[in-house]
């Protein structure tokens, strides 16, 4: 048998498979899948889209488009992007295959194996799979309520054994946490980001899900504030205002970055679906995004709501929550000595499944939080979910 | 600026990105695009499928899918891999966006920086680039008409400082020199490579565009025969029987190297496109394929031969061409003093353009050759660029 490369044997299958492949069980109520709700898809919103497009249209979206991106979808993002106040003269776009896909092409251009990439601890999944691809050694920087602990970055900052090309954070509607960034702490990061050889890789893949509009200004992107000062990467994704089966996502970045980044992908997939593009820019074009975001934020928050209050009633006094602003999840955590795979083992028996927090902590260790995504579980069944879930914890640590 | 990866600064732009950006001047005749004919695609199944869809599958197709693909198409393409005599059984399959990321998914996998690869020479130019992002040298093997050279093939393979994992080959309507293995060949070449440590990469994206019934045993992949004494990872696609924009490809190989392709491609894009994958299944089940490729088959020959009388009445005698028995490619041999980029810059004056042949070799140096490719050019002006291109030649070799 010939050998697996370096980068191949670092691959390692994870638990969460198993365990997700659980949620997909229909008597099962499922708070671990991280995607949109299905009844909430615009079928309707497709259907116009799909109606309104000539043959030519139809052509090209069979065709080979460039590997940047299908033009008037560039266009058209950049646009929308410009509308969030970010700086799209003095940058460069890519659209790529879903927004991991930029983080991957950022890993491909600057990660040699055994660097060190800094991230939040928890971190989204993916993000950790793609540095990993690359033999990147990780070092995870603890969260609070407000975004990552600043005195905590500052000394891996200054620590000569790590020298990260990389900080990679989710600022707004973390997965797993569930947190968005508050504005001191995002001046703090900027603050300490300045004058050193780093790159900030921002994902955006959640920010259009606030659920008031008041923190709606929250939300603003750090690349449209400190583009000046800092060197940063900025992606965002379609999958959570249109749908994640379209893997469309985009990266905003400096141009050098985006030539390396085009170039990368030109061996990777050669260019993003044509025909996914053309029905997102049509989505745009037609002027569809901002109805069906408005829809979103009402269904995510009725949703977060509801599951909130069924924690509030249920879960023991001992555990301590999130409470979201937006987005898809809520990160709970539990005192110390517990284990978030014995409750899961527990919850599973009783019809509930959520996520472990070893998951999504780098070094994969840490498990005594869990995530409960909101998102796509059965609105109905939500209170009867945390019910089991709630006892699960009980009956573990009685 | 933070530094590059060792593999980023290994990616270069390359020459044919400009050549083919004339391809889209309207005035330009374009023998440069590798890609379907626009009016081909199936607009008319396309409508047929899309009225078909239940919501609750276009849900599905707006939702995230599983890693290794969207369970129905795994079937349905495993259905077709069987009556194409390929053994579904003793492999696993995975669907890729676009075979490109099949053959990435395996450089990924298995090469390490400044391993050896073998390739034929000329060779398709994505492949080259996808192996070349792991900083893998490569080793170029000449083809005849009859496929590769097993001489320097057996020469290369007990060169003990090459040690190759991997064989990377086209052997149906090769890209770009339109040739098929013969039968005797694709024997040599299965006696050559047994008992030896290495992954023969077959490469059958355009096996289905045969010309004539009679060639289409020639189309019988190496997996289908050889699987018991070889090493074999099979890729194909839908690009040229369906639509390169869809993005969809497949990679048959054995269970293993799948579950490792699947690790990486969970860091890479998660899933291949949903919606495209229900689209394609809906194409296979709705028995659309067959159809379809049969019409293909006619009128890829009609412009082939087209192409070929042309060539017959104006090329000059001193230079030699493949008579394609399917696919896109006629490859041109010029004297081995001849320069195809000079011709090239003559061509454009007039009005033709085409790919030079140091695009298709690994070392980016032979260069009396060029390609042409008959499948997306206007057929009405076949004649004319052909024309323009024999008297290019004329004015630079006089």
């Amino acid at each position: 048998m010939v050998s697996f490369s370096s980068s191949a044997n670092a691959l390692r299958s994870s638990e969460i498979r198993r365990l997700l492949s659980l949620a997909t069980r229909p008597d099962i109520i499922s708070f671990a899948g991280g995607m949109p709700n299905n009844d909430l898809f615009p079928i309707k919103e497709l259907d116009d889209i799909y109606k309104s497009l000539s043959d030519d249209l139809k052509k090209t979206g069979f065709q080979y488009g460039p590997t940047p991106g299908y033009p008037p979808l560039l266009e058209s993002v950049k646009a929308y992007l410009k509308r969030k106040g970010l700086n799209v003269e003095n940058n460069e776009l890519i659209i790529t295959t879903g927004s991991l896909q930029a983080i991957y092409l950022i890993a491909k251009v600057f990660i040699d194996p055994q660097e060190t990439i800094i991230t939040e601890d928890p971190c989204f999944i993916g993000a950790v799979a793609a540095f990993k691809s690359f033999q990147a050694n990780i070092h995870g920087i603890s969260l609070d309520e407000n975004g990552i602990d600043i005195a905590l970055l500052q000394q891996a900052l200054d620590n000569p054994e790590l020298t990260s090309k990389i900080l990679y954070i989710t600022p707004y509607f973390h997965n797993p946490a569930g947190i968005i960034y508050s504005q001191d702490r995002k001046n703090e990061l900027i603050e300490t980001l300045q004058n050193r050889d780093i790159i900030l890789l921002e994902d955006d893949a959640y920010g259009e899900l606030y659920f008031d509009e008041e923190d709606k200004e929250l939300t603003t992107p750090i690349k449209s504030v400190a583009d000046e000062v800092l060197s940063i990467c900025y992606t965002g994704s379609f999958s959570k205002i249109f749908g994640p089966g379209m893997r469309l996502g985009w990266l905003l970045a400096p141009r050098e970055i985006i030539e390396k980044c085009s170039l990368a992908k030109q061996g990777i997939d050669a260019c993003t679906p044509t025909f996914t593009q053309i029905m997102a820019n049509e989505f745009l074009m037609q002027n569809k995004l901002s109805g069906y975001v408005s829809m979103l934020r009402k269904r995510y928050a009725q949703r977060c709501k509801k599951t909130l209050a069924a924690m509030d009633q249920h879960m023991p006094e001992y555990c301590r929550w999130t409470r979201p602003k937006g987005g898809f999840y809520i990160w709970v955590t539990m005192p110390e000595h517990m284990d978030a795979t014995k409750v899961l083992e527990k919850a599973i028996d009783r019809g509930a499944v959520f996520v472990i927090g070893s998951a999504f902590d780098p070094q994969g260790e840490n498990n005594h939080h869990f995530r409960i995504s909101f998102s796509h579980v059965d609105e109905d069944k939500i209170e009867q979910g945390i019910e089991m879930i709630a006892a699960a914890i009980q009956s573990v640590y009685s």
